[in-house]
C-alpha cells in the first residue's frame, strides 16, 4: 500500500503514541506536524531550510495545483517531488476541502462536484476518480480520498446524508487509486455527532485504508467541542494505522490532539500568521510588527536557538516586516515552523518517557494561549 | 583612514587593475560588484546566502535608513552590521542621490538640502555634517561625501555651479567625518563635460580622500556617452586609490568599466529585474515569467552551477513568480547576484592573466545585450 506504519510506544496514562511511517521517500517519526506547501512551495522557504528545521513531510494542495500550473504539467516535470525539489515524503489532499471552501460550487452530484475556479471562474468537474488521477500525476506518497465537507454547523440529517456520499466516494477513490507506491487514506466525517462519527469509522474501516484522517474539524466550532469529537472518535479507530487530524492546529491543539491519539497534523496557521507579523514564542504568540518591539533588540524567543533567534532581533524583524521586505516574512515563517517542529520533537521525547501530561503542564507554565 | 588599498596587477593593454581593499570588517578583492541592500537587507536574501554567492561587500542607503527605522535606532542596536547580521564590509551612500531623485525637494542652500520625505511628506534637512553623523551612526566601513546630483541633461553652467557646491560640501564632509575606522570617499561630478570632470578630480584630489567615486552617470545618458566620460575621467584619477563607479550597471557596463580602470560597482539592476521575473544567463537576459518557459524544465542558465540552477527549473520558477510566491523572487534574485559576482570573479581571473580583452570577446560570443 505504499507505506509501512510501526508503533513503538503507547503512553500508559494517555492515548499518545510514538510511531514511524515509512514511505518510498523516507521515514517520518510520529506524531508529527506537516508544513503546508499549497502551491508546491512552503511559502517563502526552500526545501533545504525545511530540512534544517526538521520538516519530515510536507503537504501540498491538489485543488490549487490542479488549477495552476496543472497536474499534467507537474507530471511532465517528473512529478511534484522533482518539480519543487523536495525529496522527502509528500502528502496531497483530495481537493475536496478547497472546492467546498474556496470555489463557487455549482452542483454536488453522485458522480462528483461541478464548480467554478475561484481564480478565473472557469468551470471544472472533480470526481473521486478525477481526484485520484490528479494525485497520481502529482505522485505524492500519501493521497487523500475525495470527500464532501459539510459546512459547520450542519444539521444531523445533512451530515448523515453527506457522510453516506463520502463513503461511496471513498470506495470509488480506493478503486481508482492504482499507483502501488501511493498510500490512500480514508477520511472520517460525521461532524459533531458521535453516532455519525462511529458510523463513518466503521464503514471506512470496512472499506480498509492504510491510514485514516479525521476531517470536518477546526472549521469554526469551539475548541472544547473539537476535543470532545476527538475524545469519542479516535478510540474507535484501529490502532495499527496512522491517524491524521486535518487542518489542525495551534500549539495547544497539537498537544491535545497527540494526547488523544493523533499521529499527523497540518495547518497553515504558523506560515499564515508569520506573513502577518505574528510569531510563536515559549511565552505565547506575539505580534512582532507592533510598535512596542521597535527598539527591542532581543531575539523573537529567548528560549529558541533556531537560525533566526541566533542572528536577528525583534527590532530588525519588525523593521523588515514594516518595510514589506521579503526577508521579514522569511524569518518569521522559518521561526514559526521551527517552533511547531521543535514542539513536536519535544512531544515525541515526552511520550517516550511516558511524560506527556507533565510536559503539557510545564509547557503551559510559560505559554499563554 | 579606515582602509588600506593594494594594487597587485595592472593589465598591459587596458586600464584594468587587480587589487585588494582591507577594512576592519575584512578584505575585498577588486574589481568587485556590491549588491544593494537599500533598507538594511539585500532584498529577499540572508547574509549567509550573500556569502554563499561570493558577496564581499554590500551597500546600504543612508536616505532610506535615516527615514526608517532611523539611524539612531540602528546605532542603539549596535550599528548597521549588528542590526542586519552582516559581518563583512559595508558601504553607505551619502543620501544625496536619493534626496535628489526620490524626495520632494524644497530648497538647496549653501548649508544643505531641505526636502520632504517621499513616504509621509515630513520635512527634513540634510547637510554634509548631518550626512556624516548619520553614516557614523550606521557605522559603515566606507562612507560617501555628501554631494549635489544635478539631473541629466543639465547645462554646463548649472553643472559647474553644482560642482563647486559639491566641492565645498566634500571639504565639510571630510571635516565632519571623525570616525577613524570609517573611510570617506569623495565623489567626482561634472556631468558629461570633460573640463568639469577634470576640475572636479583636481579639486577632490587636493582635498584628499582614500577613495574616489564617479557620480552622475547611468542617469539617462547613452551608454557610449557614459563610456566616453569614463575614458576621459579615470586617467585623471590617482592610481593608488580605489575608484567606484556609482549606480552602474549591466554586465556589459561592468566589463567596460573595469577595462577603463574602475574597481567598485553597485547597481539595483540584478535584484530589481529579479523581482520582475527577469534573469541574466550566459546567453543574455530572459524573462522567465513569460509563457514560453511554462514547460521548460531546464535550469535558468545551462552554464551556471549556482544553487538555483542545480535544483530548479525555469518552469517551476515561472510557476512561483506567476503565483506571486516569495520563493520565486528569492531564486531569481539569488541567481542574478550570483551571475554578477561570478562574472566579476571571471573578470579578476582574466586581468591576472592579462586577458580581459579576450574575455570580453568570449563573453559576447554567447551573450546578447
Amino acid at each position: 500500500m505504499g507505506i509501512k506504519f510501526e508503533l513503538f510506544h503507547q503512553e500508559k496514562d494517555t492515548s499518545a503514541r510514538l510511531g514511524k511511517l515509512t514511505t518510498r521517500h523516507g521515514e517520518i517519526e510520529t506524531p508529527i506536524f506537516m508544513p503546508v506547501g499549497t502551491q508546491a512551495t512552503v511559502k517563502s522557504l526552500t526545501p533545504e531550510e525545511l530540512k534544517e528545521i526538521g520538516a519530515q513531510i510536507i503537504l501540498a494542495n491538489t485543488y490549487h495545483l490542479y488549477l495552476r500550473p496543472g497536474s499534467k504539467l507537474i507530471a511532465a516535470a517528473g512529478g511534484l517531488h522533482q518539480f519543487m525539489h523536495w525529496d522527502r515524503p509528500l502528502l496531497t489532499d483530495s481537493g475536496g476541502f478547497q472546492i467546498f471552501s474556496l470555489s463557487e460550487l455549482n452542483q454536488i452530484t453522485e458522480e462528483g462536484v461541478y464548480f467554478k475556479s475561484h481564480i478565473d471562474g472557469s468551470r471544472h468537474f472533480i470526481s473521486p476518480e478525477k481526484s485520484m488521477e490528479i494525485q497520481m500525476e502529482l505522485g505524492s506518497d500519501i493521497v487523500m480520498a475525495f470527500d464532501e465537507c459539510p459546512p459547520y454547523p450542519s444539521d444531523y440529517n445533512y451530515v448523515d446524508k453527506s457522510l453516506e456520499l463520502t463513503l461511496r466516494w471513498a470506495k470509488r477513490s480506493k478503486e481508482a487509486m492504482t499507483a502501488e507506491d501511493q498510500a490512500l487514506f480514508g477520511i472520517i466525517q460525521g461532524g459533531i455527532y458521535p453516532e455519525l462519527r462511529q458510523k463513518s469509522v466503521e464503514a471506512m474501516v470496512e472499506i480498509g485504508f492504510p491510514g485514516y484522517a479525521i476531517g470536518g474539524l477546526s472549521v469554526g466550532e469551539e475548541k472544547e467541542l473539537m476535543y470532545q469529537v476527538l475524545d469519542f472518535t479516535t478510540p474507535l479507530l484501529p490502532t495499527a494505522q496512522p491517524r491524521y487530524l486535518m487542518g489542525v492546529g495551534t500549539p495547544e491543539d497539537l498537544i491535545e490532539g497527540v494526547l488523544r491519539g493523533i499521529d499527523l497534523f497540518d495547518c497553515v496557521m504558523p506560515t499564515r500568521i508569520a506573513r502577518h507579523g505574528a510569531v510563536y514564542t515559549s511565552r505565547g504568540r506575539i505580534t512582532v510588527r507592533n510598535a512596542e518591539y521597535e527598539r527591542d533588540f532581543t531575539p523573537l524567543d529567548e528560549q529558541c536557538n533556531c537560525y533566526v533567534c541566533r542572528n536577528y532581533s525583534r527590532g530588525y524583524i519588525r523593521h523588515l516586516l514594516n518595510r514589506k521586505e521579503i526577508l521579514g516574512i522569511r524569518l518569521t515563517t522559518y521561526h514559526n515552523l521551527h517552533f511547531f517542529l521543535a514542539l513536536m520533537h519535544q512531544v515525541r521525547l515526552a511520550i517516550k518517557r511516558d511524560q506527556l501530561l507533565e510536559f503539557r503542564k510545564e509547557f503551559y507554565r510559560n505559554y499563554r494561549i
